[in-house]
């Protein structure tokens, strides 16, 4: 049993964190933070919660507290780790803040100072079935990005082989969640209804430097990417469809060899047969990544299905607590 | 050939109002105003729209304009009135300002002192189908709310008899575009989508008092009103269920023949068939109210549909502008 | 750990059931059966499903089993009832074959010959919360129906004072999948989306005697009701908002006495604050029944939600199963 | 005015049709079939519809018609056409049959022998501003498909130019209503909502040929294609994702040019700015194609929206009526 603390709750990956937490076996929730409604109940922001108070982040008990997750915007999450890591606690950071390594691309990205730069080399970049490893001793883990989930553990098992030719090509649908709880124009109700919108295409958003990054980590070729996200009217979810073109000499058998055997024990990790596609439907309310391929003349599509609150944020965060402790990786988490 | 104007054209009522004014036959649309959006055009704001000019209100040319819309918050739109009255034009009055007859009633209601009491006489409250013969001479109509218009067409054929009985219960099922363009919690795609919130219930919500009035200048009777609205994951629509206890010696038959008789001539009201119920689809992207009647055992279960948007705001409008104009009522309309 | 059967299982019904099961910590599914998708996998049907093998009903080994539970149509299910009790299990029935204890009553409503109506006073039906003391001993559970269990619940305490003196007002809104799975054309996307329709109103709907027939039961004044339907755009949900008049001195203060004091010990029935309303978002994915009480001039507005496929199908009968077997009530279940 | 018929009017692509032909100023409605409603209104089939009498197609009066339009399913459709050409109406024809002027290669792709092959050769491919020269003199029309339209139009001018380098990827997205309006299993509700889902990717849709095809009559590298279509839970709109590799010289500027020079006097063409992106709010409900372009380091990405059912069938259908006739090619059709 360890003790668990939650810095920010109100946002959608707050609640879904807590929903899983509260449910987890191995786990006590020590504290949740709001600095905008502390003092209230979390029920009072989520009909659907359960009666979890929430302190003022000034308050928060780190004594006592085992590991923190942080679910803040990015610059002010690292701030807040190097106080929780200074305690003495383990810190699982949902923003931004330490997936790049590099401070002066974080800088160029995401338009400040990073605020904490010695921390970088430290820090984890979790994806669970790559660096699972790694974890029972990180103090530090960047949780990933929700798009470069989807897109990072398909794209894995060819980068390891160096297969991809040429850019990477990542066509990305995603429900509105990931773009925070926040009321803004895009997100009102009547704008996203029956509407569905290219956004920040090419080679502009956030995690394409993210994705790009650990692709060059991977691969010694470091294809390049084209990453066109897009808002679709659905609560939760990611497909991204992936475009790759292949060395000659691959066809679906191999692939699905290559595939398979790469995932063949990973719980969360769903290939899926010839013929199908990864749909939220596949996913969503789960902690899995289900993936589909499809050759078509030296392109394979790839089909790649999270629910972004789950695998592509809250339910990794989890997965990755559980291979910190020592705990079985599956522990508290839907498949 | 007429000119008009629209003042605070960049919420979804100026929206629907100017998508229909600019097919309009007999109308030029003479200048839009935005005080946010100012010199960008209206498809800036929504990229359906055609390129219309937005100009800031103080440069509204109110000269050479015929007749202007208000599409402005309460206590904001009551002065425009005023000013635009003064410069000869005539006005409809889209906000709530000039529905309540009682200043002190509009004072309990809306919380505000009422900026032009002495124009509350004049005003007529603008159910074209019940005060057309007035519209003509009229200066100033106060254009009646979304929910009053779903309620009262259905109940005006029983409370000009007197058949009323008992407290009048109105459950109604609403859009969220009446909810307005502002970005708020409560209009969140993730808040809106799969939920269902019955919300000011019982005697509370401002279109209460607006209806009451109403009921008092039909019937003798009075009956007082009990009022429910529920927010609906949908943009657009109304759909009123009304529960009225009859005098005995009613049946459906003679109901249907009052309500038929009622309304025979009416382009924009249809009454259904026995066995029908309204329904967003009988009316949405229309101007029609869509009225089905169900009697069970001394209860009517009446069903009452507009689209809030075009019957329950732009469209209705439009209507009391061409009853004022002596134009054909139903032009530029949508059937 | 007793071990369960689901006769049919590609339902929406079957597959909450099962997903439910699959995580009960004292429940081993024995087997799941599909007459058309016997052979196949459940993750074939619903692709969030696990990979439980369905097999044709045929060749259910009944023996072995403590309970069933039937996911079946009305008519067809009694009869495999009957075949399960004979063999020793207890049953737990998810169709509408048990509610009515007059066969007469269910011939006139289900326009068919009861198939087994020498079971019908035996059967019990399954309030948990009302009926729970009876449960150890039964062998036949009829499981209620959606909106009886959204209705039923909220009027009890009102019913057992004899409270109501008029006519109960029940106007439901549900989402799509109580609709059953069967593609119909009015559960065609085009069809329900952006659409709301109010339908089988007033005294029509097969819900209407199995709620009056339990009213009748609890109250000596057996209030009629008036039930009508709303289908939602909304995949699961039901609000149902419920008018009764009440007897003088019935204040708010009083009423909120009586329903916390009837339900302060209930693990799934939130009864909300003074000024709160209850939405799909207190309950889906829940097996709650959330409850909001408005009192208005003598109309006392209950507004009741709860998840239509658990607490109002799936979830309730699992409660069920756990006071059958004396395990804790809430045991498997979202609270 | 001309005297137009409709054969098929119960499906969505009818319905719009009608909606949209019966406010056209220089058309008369002279009649409209359905095999299984006959004898009933269009208005008992969809509520928003007008009161328009369907008869048997048995009876359909060719005889005083002026052009006939052909809802109906592929293979079914071309004999219908051979019968009208026959009492010498023209045909527009919104199926599938007369698109692919190979009888061989319709057979290969719809798995049945072409009824007509004889009128291939004559039929015209009908993408308005392409070959609206031809209109006046076509008797037969082949209506383009959807997807086709939205892929076409933006990828003409590059390829009359030979830009285009390497095979063509096409993400497209599609709202419901184009998988039509017969109730089955993957557009049932519930199975939709929420939910988001790739189909048949690849080089497997009926709409690869007929795209390859046209690419092939104006280019000659004509390059190949990859083709994905996704299933979006939305009633309509279409956004096609195409990335196209370009020959080196081709920058952003450039580009522009090229797209406001080729659709610079088109009405229904709307060739965003630099940085907008296509999205079903740019053309849902009117008769637009929304083009964006973005250059990403050699790759352009096209962002390209239309109203599946306007001018990806019905509106480009009327389209090609008012060339045919001589009218403003505008008329009736919602720009």
């Amino acid at each position: 049993m360890i003790e668990v603390g939650v810095i920010g709750a109100t946002g959608y990956t707050g609640l879904e964190l807590i929903r899983l937490l509260v449910n987890h076996p191995q786990v006590n929730l020590h504290f949740a933070t709001s600095k905008s409604r502390a003092g209230e109940n979390l029920s009072a922001v989520f009909p659907s919660a359960a009666d979890i108070p929430l302190i003022d982040p000034e308050k928060a008990p780190l004594k006592g507290t085992d590991v923190v997750y942080l679910c803040l915007p990015h610059a002010e999450s690292a701030s807040v780790a190097v106080e929780a890591l200074d305690a003495g606690l383990r810190v699982i950071d949902l923003s931004a803040d330490f997936r790049l390594r590099d401070a002066a691309i974080y800088q160029q990205w995401y338009k400040v100072e990073h605020p904490a730069p010695e921390l970088l080399a430290e820090a984890v970049y979790g994806l669970t079935e790559v660096v699972r490893d790694d974890l029972p001793e990180a103090r530090l883990i960047a949780n990933p990005g929700c798009y470069p989930t989807s897109v990072l553990l398909p794209l894995k098992p060819l980068l390891d082989q160096d297969a991809i030719t040429d850019t990477i090509i990542v066509d990305s649908k995603s429900g509105v969640s990931g773009a925070g709880r926040k009321p803004k124009q895009m997100t009102h109700y009547v704008e996203v209804e029956g509407n569905l919108s290219p956004y920040s295409i090419g080679r502009v958003h956030r995690h394409l430097p993210e994705m790009e990054q650990v692709v060059s980590w991977w691969s010694q070729k470091a294809p390049a990417m084209i990453f066109s996200p897009h808002l679709i009217p659905a609560p939760r979810g990611i497909v991204s469809t992936i475009y790759v073109q292949l060395d000659a000499g691959w066809n679906e058998a191999k692939l699905f060899d290559l595939y398979n055997q790469a995932y063949r024990n990973e719980a969360f990790i769903h290939v899926l047969a010839a013929g199908e596609t990864a749909t939220y439907a596949h996913v969503n309310y789960t902690n899995r990544c289900a993936i589909g391929l499809a050759l078509a003349e030296g392109t394979l599509i790839i089909t790649s299905a999270i629910d972004n609150l789950i695998k592509g944020a809250s339910g990794q965060a989890i997965q990755n607590m559980n291979a910190m402790f020592g705990f079985d990786e599956t522990v508290g988490l839907p498949q």
